[in-house]
């Protein structure tokens, strides 16, 4: 028999989630056409996520658990926004609004649901397990990429040069170390094509 | 030993797979403001298959695979673009349109990788197994849910009628016969709502 206010539930989350597809991220599309929002970015996480797990920096690791974090792991900013990896101002009380938007969104869902989805998030954010630190450094290494392609286009408009980069993403090198050897040939060839401004900001 | 070459093909696909961002589908977002993308349509499914696991015909499924199938499910569309579920014309020759973008996309991969892509989009299209049955039903539920919440702005846009809706979606009850029960009180609820034409199409 099957339990409708339960499904009712389940309905109303994924019906709540849809405002995922209208936060839009700092990051453009490869073809610079338009900025990326927080629904096509989780997707495009999955996708790296299944593709680079021989590049893990353990073996053996959840994949359907990692997917799952990165299904989730934006959905705080429905409520709370997009919080630029490298704005300090907004970075200080980003913790507080992302806290009181888990509280609101994953209450939707039926209390069992919501505490895995809580859950998740939580592992993801805390970055201490070997899914989440691979989870994570996807979540950073994914903008790198797209900030290589559109020949630095958000780091441009921002005016961040390559220290900035290196010490906001140097976490990538805990869950895979792999690209973060690719991420700092990367960063080099930005800084030489002129995307990215080398040395420390001003 | 990293094996570059591998690396750099993986990367290639996770850059073209980029475009799947600008296929524009009929579905309009839960507020009406503009038209979803495959991309985020992916995204949205993968969260489905996670929530609605319990909705399953068969229990035990493999979720991992079924998340697998969502994410890729679209990817033929970024050459063969989107065809509308009620579009008969374009409908005649969208497996053999699908078939080439296949062929092109996957084969940017590691061939290890290609194959197993491909095997997850021709088990999606074939709906000969409990995930595939699962993974396609979701993926003509979630259309139907954004219709209903839009007060059928896709279904009016194209003059569809409650019988074209039954006959397209009627499989539904293969992957998840809970769902079609629900599907089957929206779409009596769409009609006497005025959201959605009675009765056979002219």
């Amino acid at each position: 028999m099957i339990d409708l206010s339960r499904l009712a539930r389940q309905i109303e989350f994924l019906v709540e989630v849809d405002k995922l597809k209208q936060v839009v991220r700092q990051t453009w599309l490869m073809d610079r056409s338009r900025r990326e929002n927080d629904a096509e970015h989780s997707w495009h996480l999955a996708m790296f996520a299944l593709l680079l797990t021989e590049h893990a920096a353990e073996p053996g690791i959840d994949l359907l658990r990692v997917i799952k974090m990165v299904m989730v792991h934006d959905l705080v900013e429905i409520d709370a926004g997009d919080t630029f990896a490298y704005d300090a101002v907004r970075a200080q009380d980003k913790d507080a609004r992302e806290q009181l938007a888990a509280d609101r969104i994953f209450a939707i869902l039926p209390p069992d649901q919501a505490a895995e989805m809580r859950s998740l998030w939580d592992e993801f954010e805390a970055r201490r397990t070997p899914e989440a630190r691979y989870a994570a450094a996807l979540d950073r290494f994914q903008p790198i990429l797209h900030n290589y392609y559109t020949q630095g286009k958000a780091w441009q408009r921002h005016g961040i040069t390559s220290d900035q980069v290196i010490a906001r993403n140097r976490h990538i090198a805990e869950g895979t170390p792999d690209l973060w050897s690719h991420v700092e040939s990367l960063i080099q060839d930005a800084v030489e094509k002129g995307y990215l401004q080398p040395g420390p900001g001003k």
